[in-house]
Parts: C-alpha cells; structure tokens; sequence
C-alpha cells in the first residue's frame, strides 16, 4: 500500500464528464488498496472567466481581492470532484487552502508556500478517506487568501507529497510525458522515462513547458517523485527524480527551444568598471528579466556587449539601451527580434567531452551561423536566426540519437 | 456617524455595471461620516449556475460539498465589489465568513447562525475600513463551510447588524418597499413607510416575499430595525421596526394572498382521540408541511376535516390520507387545487373590534364562498376560490382603506 498523491490540471476538468472520469481513476487507484490524496487545478477557462469579471471592474484589480476571486475556480473543483467520488461510493472530502493550514507569504498572486500542516489529512487518510485538497491557493499568516501563480497547483501537489512524505506525486496533464524535443518540430521526439530534476529545471525554463518550474525545485529539495503523465491515455509518463547511474549514461535527454526572444547588442562600450551596471540598472528597474549576456573581451580599451530580452520586453529594453548607450559613448546599439534560442540539455555532458563541439559542428553543416553561446554544467544554448529552429531542433535531435529505441 | 449596515441582492449585483453603482452608493454613505459594513449574496443567477454545475455530476449532491460550491458565489461578489471600492479610493477589505468567524450549527444547506466574532469587524472600521462580507454562509465547529438557505444573506446581514449592534441595517433589492399587497393584482397598492416585525413576519410568510422570514425573526429578537429600499432607486424604502404607537391606528397594513396552496377534506372521520395524529403522522413523515387545519365539531361521533398543503404537495399528500382514510373508515376523500388564501395582516386588529366580519361581509357582497377560516392575534385568513383572489384582494384593500394617503 502507497500514499500517492494526484494532481489534476484544467484540462482534465474541463466539464462533468471529464470530472467524473477523473473520478473513476481516483476510484482504481484507491480499490487497489492505496492512500490517494488528490490535489486540483481549476475547471479549464475558469481562471480566465474570473479574471475576466475583476477587469469588467476596474483595470488595475486590488492584489488581495484578486485572489479571493481566483481562488472560487479550484473550490468549485474541489466540490465537485468530491460529490463525484461519493457519488462512486467513495469517502472522498474536499479541503480548502486554509482547511488545512496551507501556509504562505503574503505575496499576493505569487505567494509561496512556507509549511502544510499534515494533520487534518493524514486524519482523513487514517479513516480511508480521499481528501480532495485545491491547490493554487494559501493562506498568509492574517488569515488572508494568498494564490500562487499560474501553474501553481503543481506546486501545490509536490508541497503536499513533500509534508505528507509520499511516495510519489502523479501530476496528470495533457500531455504523455516529457518528450525530447517537442514532437510539433520533430517527429522523431520520444518520450522520456525518467529524467533530473536539474534536467526538467532546464528543459522547462527553457520552454519545454509541463511542469511548473516553482514545483521541480520543490522536487528536488525535498526529493519527492514526480510522475508526470496523461489522463486522457493511460500510458506511462515520465518520473522526475534524483538522478541515477541510467541517466550517466544518456550524454544529452533533450532538446529544447525558445523563439520569444531578442537580442540587443551595444558596440565599442568603452571598457571600464561600471559600465555593464549602467547598462542594466535601468532594464531591470523596468522589470525586463535579461536572458543571455556576452562580453567579449575588448581590445584598444573597447568591447562589444550583447544580450537578448522576450520579445515583449523588446521595444522597451531597446529604448532605454539606446538612452544608455548615448551617455556612455558607445558606437551604436545593434537590434534583432528575429532570433531564437536552441539548447541541448544532459547531465551527461558533465562527464562527457566534445559535446559543445558537436553541436557546432552540426549547426555548421547546415550553414546555420551561431550568433550567441552559452553554457551551464548540463547546458549548451545557441542563438541563431529564428528562421532556422526547426531546422536546429530536428539536425540536433538526430544527432545526439534522441530517436532512438522507439518506445510503443 | 452612524453604523449602517448595508445588504445587497443579487439582483442589484448582477453584472459589473450593477456592482459599480452598488459601490457608488456604499461611498456616499460613508463619505458622509458613517461607519459602513456591507453583506452581499452571490450575483443574480450565479447560485443557480452552481447548482446546475453540480447536478451535471449527481442527482443527489453531496450535502457539505453542495455549500462548498455554492459558497463561492458570495466569494465572487465580495472580491469584485471591493475592488469597485478601492478603484473609488474607498479602503474596503472583503471578508468570508470563515474570516469573520461567522458560526453556524452543521445542517448544511439551511445552517443556523450560532454567533458571530465581531473583533475583526471592528478593527476594520476603527481604522475607518468598509468590510464587504459574504452573506448566505457560515463555518460550523469543524471548520466545515456551511450555508443558510435561499435568501440566508438577509439573517446574515440582520445578525451581523445585531453582533456589532449597528443603528440600523438597510436591506437592497429590487422592489422600493413593503406595500400593503401585490403592485401586479391591485393598482391601488401603497407603499408602507413602517411596518412591525409580527406584521412584516405575517406578510412575509404569507407570500410578500420581500425578506427572508427568519432575518425577520432574528431582527425582532434582536431588536434591530431593517430598512428595505430599492438599490435601484433612490426612494425612502420602508422601515421594519418594533411596534409603536402609530401603528396601532391603522387597523390594517396589508393584504396578502397565496394561490399555491390546495384542499383535502375527509369526511365523516370518527371523532376519537388519536385520529389527527393518524392523518397527520404519515404526512409529515414524508415532510409535507400543512398549513391550515380545521375540524368541525363532530354531531354523532363523526366530524369533517379539511387541511391545506402547497400544491407541489398536493398529489402525494390525497395519496397518503386515501390509505389512512380507509384505514379509520372515512365516508370519503375530497380534494380541490383550485383554491387561495387570502390574508387581512393588521397590529391595530388587536385592539379593534368588528374586523372579521367586514372582511366576510366584503367577500359576501362580491359573491365570494369562504372555504375555511383561520385567525391569529393580527391576521385572518380566507380559503377561497382561486378564480376570485385578484378581486378579493381588490375590494378588501378598497374596504380597509388602504389605498387611501397615497405617496408620492
């Protein structure tokens, strides 16, 4: 017998019917003798009707009231799975945020969680019962309800599979699992098995998207499992786990790419202390988060510096470079929105040499010029034109033998 | 300053318009120095919307789940009526009932408020707040969220009005006030500026449905006066209060009626003891609720008995008394649906002789049969055919004078 936690998203709530078939699978789980502690996201769009409603009232909602309003989406989930699994016979019970001291800052629509007190559930689970807990959501220490951003309810889960010290957190999506490149680029894609923690914390901050990053790290530090996996299919998915010998072997687990990106570069900056610091003050005072920064290394006292922003931020970071770049004397600020980021992600590259090489080499034989490098100990990002992504994605994903040993 | 309690319908919140009118009104009232605290039900139709949601699950909703989900439609409409104040630059700060401690008893669905924890409240008005709170729900000792019944945010805004023992508490909706009957049956129908609470509780069970019944109540235990006015309009409303000398003049404040209601009369039942209980008992095991009963004094041991009960109860309720009736050896079982109750509400009847009789004498001149009779201290009431309830109520509003002193 395990205690398994399960979290599902909107889209596996998108109606009653979906609601009642996510109740059956709650239902096998727990027949087949195990404790089940399910965790829920909001009923697809519901989110964004709420939301909706606050801007029909005023432009800029109050933090603090736009969370009560948020919150309603997973409460009325919760309620409604719950009835769904009584209606199946099943002792299920459903909890709010602050019915079981989900506790967090007070940052409100991005608050985080600082301690779960366990004992209301694990009450429940003594009893056989099925705690139907809405995630998303906090309480701060006033009592007020705190929502931790988009995504959050994965957070959530693994928080809950931490404090309950379960023995894995399913997070049920959309999707079959973590693939090694998107499959919308590259046929070959397959899916992983297994993979890092530190592996997912790349591939999903660099766009690989199905778990929320907030919940990998929370992984990690407290080693919780994830299984991530479909529940529309009834496949295996992908465990997010410490890492093991296996994964030693395996040089690269996958590609990833980013097209929402920008570059900027500023020319013949005069070289001296200071400079990068007036450069970026004023960017991240306007809250643009830089991505990538290179320095080359100057020559006759000048350097050249280059950095690339979301495509958002573009305009924006554009202006007050140009602002910048006119007080410090540099030559001209050079712009590209039309750029993307390619990266290959593996802990084995810690251990394996000529890596970086071949990913050069590869880009090359394409005659695909790399604009920008960067790299981490399980990381190698190029910026190239945005034209030629797939492109990158599919060459590189043949060429560290992603697609091979097709799974069924 | 005065501490005004202000309550609004879902009519008046139905959509963002509404709800931003609602907050100008709430902002007048405290610019003009008074300490405010607002109740709110859930936006016009929204409760309904979740009730669908949840029998789209299950014919038969789980109880403590039903009032999870429902309790968010209060949760809505507090978030988004005091972000409308704080776009106005009004301090508001919403509060559940959970966070204001409002404690009811455990019967889900139709809760009892037990007490209220008035320190919160408080404290926000000190520091010159508008709390904005969700009427229509409760927590019970286990921290369960619990709901009052349909029309519940009224007893929530009268017993918070008590708790914090407030000057008066105004209660919106869509009508301008209690008349002395229906607008729709009788053009003549006047506007009251005052009514008693045992009149308003006569009139309001009797079909006027203005307020709910046990807010009613809750005010006269309480003795806390209710304003009803329209949110829509900017008239006087009328005042719910305790008896006062005025009102024992009139002699009567309003005419009421009640076309749902139906007949059945047994005939020729041996008058011994323990037969009403053996009509009655299956009955209200089957929680039909009766209204009316009469029993002629019997002539050679037999005696006829004649009951009312909604027409929705009307054919389970002939079903049970035809079993009971061959049981004790009834002549027979007579049954009509096409009958009113038509009802004279006065405090002044009390004390004024004569009253009865000119309400059978007005019916007689019209050529109106009265089925049945039934008194109390300040009301009559008339069983009458259904046809003739709009006239009834016509002439006996004309004979008491009501329409008389019109209002502007």
């Amino acid at each position: 017998m395990a205690l398994i936690i399960q979290k599902y998203g909107g889209t596996s709530l998108g109606d009653a019917g979906k609601i009642k078939k996510v109740a059956h699978r709650i239902r096998d789980t727990y027949l087949d003798g195990n404790n089940v502690v399910v965790v829920v996201s909001a009923m697809g769009g519901d989110t964004d009707r709420l939301l909706d409603l606050a801007r029909d009232i005023t432009d800029q909602p109050d933090e603090r009231e736009q969370d009560v309003l948020v919150a309603t989406g997973e409460q009325v989930s919760i309620s409604l799975l719950a009835m769904a699994l009584k209606s199946l016979g099943i002792n299920a019970i459903s909890f709010l945020a602050q019915q079981v001291m989900i506790q967090t800052d007070n940052a409100f629509g991005k608050a985080r969680i600082l301690k779960i007190d366990s004992d209301k559930i694990l009450k429940a689970l003594k009893e056989r019962m099925v705690p139907v807990i809405a995630g998303f959501q906090g309480i701060d220490e006033m009592g007020n309800i705190t929502t931790l951003g988009r995504g959050g309810s994965d957070t959530s889960a693994v928080a809950i599979a931490a404090a309950l010290k379960a023995d894995i957190c399913e997070i049920y999506t959309d999707v079959e699992g973590v693939f090694t490149t998107d499959p919308n680029v590259c046929s070959e894609a397959r899916k992983l098995d297994k993979i890092s923690y530190d592996e997912m914390l790349e591939m999903a901050s660099l766009g690989a998207k199905v778990l929320q990053i907030r919940s990998v790290q929370f992984a990690k530090k407290y080693q919780v499992p994830i299984l991530v996996r479909s529940s529309f299919q009834d496949t295996k998915g992908t465990l997010v786990t410490m890492e093991d010998k296996d994964m030693e072997s395996v040089i690269v687990s996958g590609i990833t790419y980013d097209k929402d990106e920008a570059k900027i570069t500023v020319t013949k900056v005069p070289d001296r202390p200071g400079i990068a610091s007036k450069l970026f003050t004023p960017i991240s005072e306007a809250n643009i988060v830089v991505d990538m920064i290179i320095q080359n290394v100057g020559t006759d006292g000048l350097t050249d510096l280059t950095f690339t922003v979301s495509e958002a931020d573009f305009e924006k970071a554009l202006e007050l470079v140009r602002d910048t770049a006119r007080e410090i004397d540099a030559q001209e600020v050079l712009a590209d929105p039309n750029i993307a980021k390619v990266s290959i992600v593996g802990m084995g590259m810690r251990s394996h040499s000529g890596i970086a090489s071949t990913m050069f080499t590869v880009l090359a034989r394409e005659g695909i010029n790399i604009a920008m490098i960067s790299t981490s100990e399980i990381k190698i990002s190029c910026v190239i034109e945005s034209k030629y992504t797939e492109l990158a994605v599919r060459i590189l994903h043949d060429a560290f033998g992603l697609g091979e040993n097709k799974e069924a």
